[in-house]
């Protein structure tokens, strides 16, 4: 899958001087994803686990229902090909793969979807297996900027995390925005993981599309050191998830679901 | 259109209190473009100059050649619908439309390009009418940086410019990565302005993406505060365009396209 990280020559302009200095680049890796040879999907991604990123991905687009609909898949590593064999194929995901959602038309009164795809799959977040403090937002938070200190030098790359309060830590990055989290979706699905009572934690702003990647994975609580967006707010009243965002040092604000942080009184 | 910011009751926590206030809040608005009442294409973004949005969009996708084939434009404002009539429509954007680009079956040999429609669209930027002073890129930076203070505060939207060493300044907000650069480019296709010796400023990350956006424009110079991506940078050098990152303070560095940066001896 080559590199995650190249080595490029450039010129460096500082203190008014120019210096020729060898620096790290981050790699774009495109991924062709085809669905029973039937070309479906081109992301660019890093490229890091990306089986666990097309199982997670075709999960959040509902291509499959769980993990055992794959019968095969098989990466051709130098072209970036994916090839997912799929038994049984509902032939809803190609009449709704990126179309938009029209509440009339499919009966339901769900407000602030994009995409029919997002309105048939996210779930209403009803359980409440997570209770957090104020520390432990910080804490999740401060644990995953650590891990992605690793990449901070390259700049510009989306990190997320699984988290749990009994010591459960899965840790990706990406340069693209919802990849971190369908790397951790496939996972888990793969090995299996309970994803009840889970944290994600997520470095960029909560957009109402990593909104809805939070959901699909389960996620009560939603951690972000980023800004949320009005629609991202809307989802998750309607989904009723727990939204915390600009955690920053010691201070954040919770934005939806406040009922699951424990401030102490 | 809706507002870009809408007003919400948030806790804070700060100082280990909680204290409740009202916050600005960016709002994410879906766009549906229909093309000649077919479905083509969804995307959320700040609802400011969607119709601007709209054709830039269509011209860097190659639906339209030139802004004159469009032959209608409205706006569903309630519903989001931006409905386009276009004459004469070659069907080949149906056919290409988000397809992974194989270098053999379009017979050319474009390296590091990821869609079709891209390897048809970007061109060579073998003019040089742009030569830039390190001054010049710090104070562009600066300026596109000094137009985003507004948003500062709601957090996380990207932010492009157009300008040109003769005075000329377009600047545009957007929370989606590439909106703000179409918006750049349907405007300036609609008001006709001439995109020869333009420069860009971007604020986030120079993705392959970004890159081939400004390149459809036809600026020679990328400018960024942020990092790119390898694959940015070998279509950069592929399109013979300048690339210059990390402008913060009076530092930077230049990717590519090094001969069009003035540095004093």
């Amino acid at each position: 899958m080559g590199s995650i990280i190249k080595r490029r020559n450039i010129i460096k302009f500082t203190n008014g001087k120019t210096i020729n200095i060898e620096d790290s680049v981050v790699t774009e890796f495109p991924v062709t994803i085809k669905v029973n040879e039937k070309e479906f999907m081109t992301m660019v991604c890093t490229p890091q686990y990306i089986e666990d990123m097309v199982i997670g991905y075709l999960a959040s687009e509902r291509v499959i229902q769980s993990y055992k609909d794959i019968k095969n898949l098989w990466i051709q590593e130098k072209e970036g090909f994916v090839h997912v064999e799929i038994e049984n194929l509902h032939t809803y995901y190609e009449t709704f793969q990126n179309k938009r959602y029209i509440t009339s038309c499919c009966g339901g009164s769900r407000q602030g979807f994009v995409f029919t795809t997002d309105a048939l799959t996210a779930k209403k977040i009803n359980s409440n297996h997570v209770s957090v403090t104020p520390e432990e937002c910080i804490h999740f938070m401060n644990k995953l900027q650590n891990s992605a200190d690793t990449f901070k030098h390259t700049g510009g790359v989306h990190n997320a995390a699984l988290y749990d309060q009994n010591g459960f830590s899965l840790e990706r990055m990406d340069i693209g925005r919802h990849n971190a989290l369908d790397k951790i979706y496939g996972y888990c699905l793969k090995n299996n993981i309970d994803l009840h009572g889970k944290i994600v934690a997520f470095s960029g702003r909560i957009s109402s599309e990593i909104l809805l990647k939070a959901n699909k994975i389960g996620c009560e609580v939603l951690l972000s050191k980023s800004a949320p967006t009005e629609l991202a707010l809307e989802l998750a009243e309607e989904l009723e998830m727990t939204t915390v965002g600009f955690i920053r040092g010691e201070d954040f604000n919770v934005y939806t679901g406040s009922e699951r942080i424990i401030f102490s009184s």
